[in-house]
C-alpha cells in the first residue's frame, strides 16, 4: 500500500516531529500543503497537549501525526548526578550558577494512559512513536480508534522488531538524521548505519512501507530514498527555519552559520545521543559523556547553562538539533517547502 | 564532462581499490565489463607493481586505475608500541606469541618517485590517491603522462582541497563505505557524513565530476547516488566475493555471516579508522584504540596475532574490512556483477 493510502495524505513528505523547535503551526502547514504535519508531544504536559490538538482540529480537517517518546523514565541517581554537575563545575562557576539550586530541567514523560485518554478526544489518524513502541495495551488503544502507527529503525532488527510489535510503517533513520536516534535495542553507536545503507536493507527486510529519514534535504534527495525503495521520506531540519517553526534565535543564527557544517552525536543535553551542530559545551565536555545522567534527567544541569547562555545571545550550552545535510533550511513558508520537496515525484 | 568521457570508459561504475583483497585479475575483468577496475598499489613492492601492471597492460587495453595512499609515513614511537603492545599483552600470551619477537608488518608505503618511475612506463589513464595527493611535483609528473586524478573526500571541505590542489574528480566516501576512510584535513571523526547527506554537498561545492562512495550495493543504490547529483559510483564492498578476488577464506565467511550486519570504524589494525565487521579484537580491545600507533605501524603487532588466528580458521584478529551494506556481496564474476550495477543507467 502506498503511504498516501495508508494514511490519507496527498504528498509522501512527512515533517518530522521537532519537540522544542515547533509545535501546531508547523504540523497545519505541513499538512494543508498535503503533506503530514508533525506535532511533537514528549515535552508539552497534558493541557498543552490538549491545546494544541485543539488547535489542529480548529484550522485543518487534513490527516496529522502526534509524536510520542516511549522510553522508560530512570530513576534519578543522585550519585551519578553529583559526578555530572562536578563534570560541568566549571562551567557553573563561569555562569555564578550554584549547582544547588538549579530546578529540575523540562521533563520528557514517555507515552501513557493520560496521554491516550487525550488524544482519544480528538483521534489523531497518525501516532508515531521514538525509541520503540508502547506497551501493546497502550498501542492497542491507539489503533483502536482507527490510528495507524509508525517507529523509527535506526537498524534492521529494530524495523523487525517494529514491524512485528504492530507499526504500520518504519521510519528508517540514518546516522545523518538530526535530533534524537530512535536506536532502543542497543546502546552501542556503532550499530548505526547512514541512510544510503539503512535504508534499503530495512525495505528488504519489512513488508510495511519504510520511510526515509536521514540527510535529506531537497527534491534531489526525495528521489534518491524512493530509487532506494522507501514510500516516503521525513526530514526535519530542512523545516527548522520556516516562519511556522518555533526555533530559537541562537538555533536560527547556528543553522544559518558556516558551524552547521559540522554536526555530532551528542548525549549531553538530554542523556541519550543525539545530533547537533557542535558548540561550545560539546567541544569542552566531548560530545559523548559516559557520566551525564540517564535520559531525561541530563537535561537539568545543562539547562541552566543553556538559560545564562541564551541571555546572552549565545547558543554554547543549546542543543542546536540539527542533521547532516542544512542546505535545505530555508526561511519560506512550510507549505512552499513541502511542495519543492515533492516537486519530482 | 561525463565520468565516462573523462576515464574512457563505458559504464560510470568503479571498483574501489581493496589493498589485500584484490590484485590485478579484479581489475581486468571490471575494466574488461566497461566500468574502471582498480589496482590497489599500498602494499605492494617495487616488483610486485611492476608484474601486477605488465599483467594488466596484457589483459586489457581498457582504461584501468591505479590506486596509492600518500600518508607521510610516521617516526617509529618505541614508547608508544610499548604501550600498544602492553594492551594486546592478553592477546600475545594467548597465542604464545613472544612481542619482541614479531617482525615488522606489512608496510603500506605512500606514492613516492620510484612508483611513479614504474608507472610512467605503463602510463595508467586514471590515478586514484587516498589520504589527500601526493606533493604537487609528484602530481605533475602523473598528469604529464596524461594520466587522470582522483582522490577521496570525506567532508566538503576535502572536496574543495582536492579541486583546488588537481584533482579531476572526487570520491564523496560517505560514513558507510567500508575499509580507510580516506579523512586528510582533520583527525576529528565526528566530522564524516554518510553518503545520502555528504554526495549532494560535494556536488554542489565543486565543479569536477564527483562520484559517490558508502552504502551502494545495486542498482538501485546506484541510481539513488545518480539522482542525487553522481557523475559515477564507486563501490568495494559488492566486489569482495566475486572469484576474481583475493579476499581471504575468513574474511569471505564473514561477510556471508549475520555478523557482517555490525561493522564500525576501528585503527587497530593499521592506525587510522577504518570500516570492517566487528570481530573479536574490535570488541576487546575497543575499536578505537588511543594508543594504537600512527598509521601504518599499528600493522605489525596485530599481524602477528592475526597470521596465529587464521591458521585456526578465525578472523578474530584479522581485518574484516566491509562497509555498512553487504546485501551486494555475490559470489559472482565481476564483469556480471558490474553490469548488474549499471543495469538501471
Amino acid at each position: 500500500m502506498t503511504l498516501q493510502k495508508l494514511f490519507g495524505i496527498e504528498l509522501p513528505i512527512i515533517q518530522a516531529p521537532m519537540a522544542g523547535a515547533q509545535g501546531s503551526a508547523l504540523a497545519i502547514a505541513v499538512s494543508h500543503a498535503g503533506g503530514l504535519g508533525s506535532l511533537p508531544c514528549a515535552m508539552l504536559t497534558p493541557e498543552a497537549l490538549h491545546a494544541e490538538l485543539v488547535t489542529i482540529r480548529a484550522q485543518t480537517n487534513k490527516p496529522f501525526n502526534v509524536n510520542f517518546f516511549c522510553h522508560t523514565p530512570p530513576q534519578p541517581d543522585a550519585a551519578r548526578e553529583a559526578v555530572w554537575r562536578a563534570a560541568l563545575a566549571p562551567h557553573f562557576r563561569e555562569f555564578g550558577i550554584d549547582p544547588a539550586t538549579i530546578p529540575a530541567g523540562p521533563g520528557r514523560a514517555p507515552f501513557s494512559e493520560v496521554a491516550a485518554d487525550i488524544l482519544e478526544e480528538f483521534k489523531p489518524p497518525v501516532v508515531s512513536f521514538h525509541f520503540g513502541l508502547p506497551s501493546a495495551a497502550l498501542l492497542a488503544r491507539v489503533k483502536r480508534w482507527g490510528a495507524k502507527v509508525m517507529s523509527s529503525a535506526t537498524t534492521v532488527d529494530e524495523a523487525r522488531w517494529l514491524e512485528a510489535h504492530g507499526a504500520d510503517a518504519v521510519i528508517a533513520q540514518g546516522l545523518e538524521a538530526g535530533g534524537h536516534r530512535g536506536i532502543f535495542l542497543s546502546e552501542d553507536l556503532t550499530t548505526q548505519v547512514g541512510t544510503m545503507a539503512l535504508l534499503p536493507q530495512i525495505v528488504r527486510a519489512v513488508s510495511v512501507p519504510v520511510i526515509a529519514a536521514g540527510g535529506i534535504a531537497d527534491a534531489q534527495g526525495v528521489a534518491a530514498a524512493m530509487a532506494l525503495g522507501a514510500s516516503g521520506v521525513q526530514l526535519g531540519t530542512s523545516y527548522l527555519l520556516c516562519p511556522e517553526s518555533t526555533t530559537s534565535a541562537v538555533h536560527r543564527a547556528a543553522l544559518q552559520s558556516p558551524a552547521a557544517r559540522h554536526t555530532a552525536l551528542t548525549n549531553l543535553f538530554t542523556g541519550r545521543p543525539a545530533r547537533g551542530i557542535v558548540n561550545r559545551v560539546m567541544r569542552e565536555v566531548g560530545p559523548i559523556s559516559a557520566v551525564a545522567p540517564a535520559f531525561p534527567l541530563a537535561t537539568t544541569a545543562i539547562t541552566a547553562l543553556r538559560a545564562k547562555a541564551e541571555t546572552h545571545g549565545s547558543g554554547d550550552f543549546s542543543p542546536l538539533w540539527a542533521g547532516q545535510n542544512v542546505t535545505g533550511c530555508r526561511a519560506i513558508p512550510a507549505a512552499e517547502l513541502t511542495r519543492q520537496l515533492a516537486a519530482g515525484l
